[in-house]
């Protein structure tokens, strides 16, 4: 099944982020840093779902620049879907614009693949595999 | 339970921007048009929540103006959240800033309070209140 993984929020202070989800009763995670993407996380889980804010750690990292560019707010929507492979094999057909050439795996074994905003209506749609 | 209602997703064409969930196989509701909003919109069901894409069907509404200022992309984040009165409450209190002075009712019922995005991570947070 297809199911909204996470969504990334670039954010110029974890501290001041968190804040309304915890304000609204929710459980903010401990802080963890993400060497590899240069950022600082808390997760806020919501259901099947959860927010990452991320915060970056680095003026060169992703997130800075994007924080720079456009200011806070969402950076992706990560979407899980039941075969990755075979999603991407039919984005490519279709002449879908990725990110990247193919699946990419990050830290943790995590396979992901990034949609370029321009063929998902201004978002950066990243897909990730399912836990089948 | 607190779960993502939905993602509003401001966009120039739906045609256009629901194609990449038509290509990732996924289902994708017929066209319809909230003349309050001034907006046409489909849904794309994501699990417990949905991606809801919305096109301006006047250049005064609000997400007109959105994507003139912005571009295409995320326009707000919707919660469900178990006690919309409580929650509320609980923000004033804290000193949250909010878009409206309390509770709206819009189509059908609907019951909904915006958080403005200086008071979460540069983010538009809409509550909406779970069925209970």
């Amino acid at each position: 099944m297809f199911t909204i993984d996470h969504l990334g929020v670039a954010v110029k202070s974890l501290a001041a982020a968190k804040s309304i989800y915890e304000k609204l009763g929710l459980s903010v995670s401990p802080e963890e840093v993400v060497e590899a993407e240069q950022v600082r996380v808390v997760m806020v889980p919501l259901g099947e779902s959860r927010i990452e804010l991320l915060e970056p750690t680095s003026e060169d990292s992703v997130i800075a620049k994007f924080i720079a560019r456009r200011g806070e707010g969402l950076h992706h929507v990560s979407l899980r879907v039941p075969d990755l492979e075979a999603a991407v094999a039919r984005l490519k057909k279709e002449g879908v614009r990725l990110v990247s050439d193919g699946i990419r795996t990050g830290a943790g074994g995590h396979r992901y693949v990034f949609v370029h905003p321009s063929s998902a209506g201004g978002v950066l749609l990243e897909l990730v595999e399912a836990n089948r």
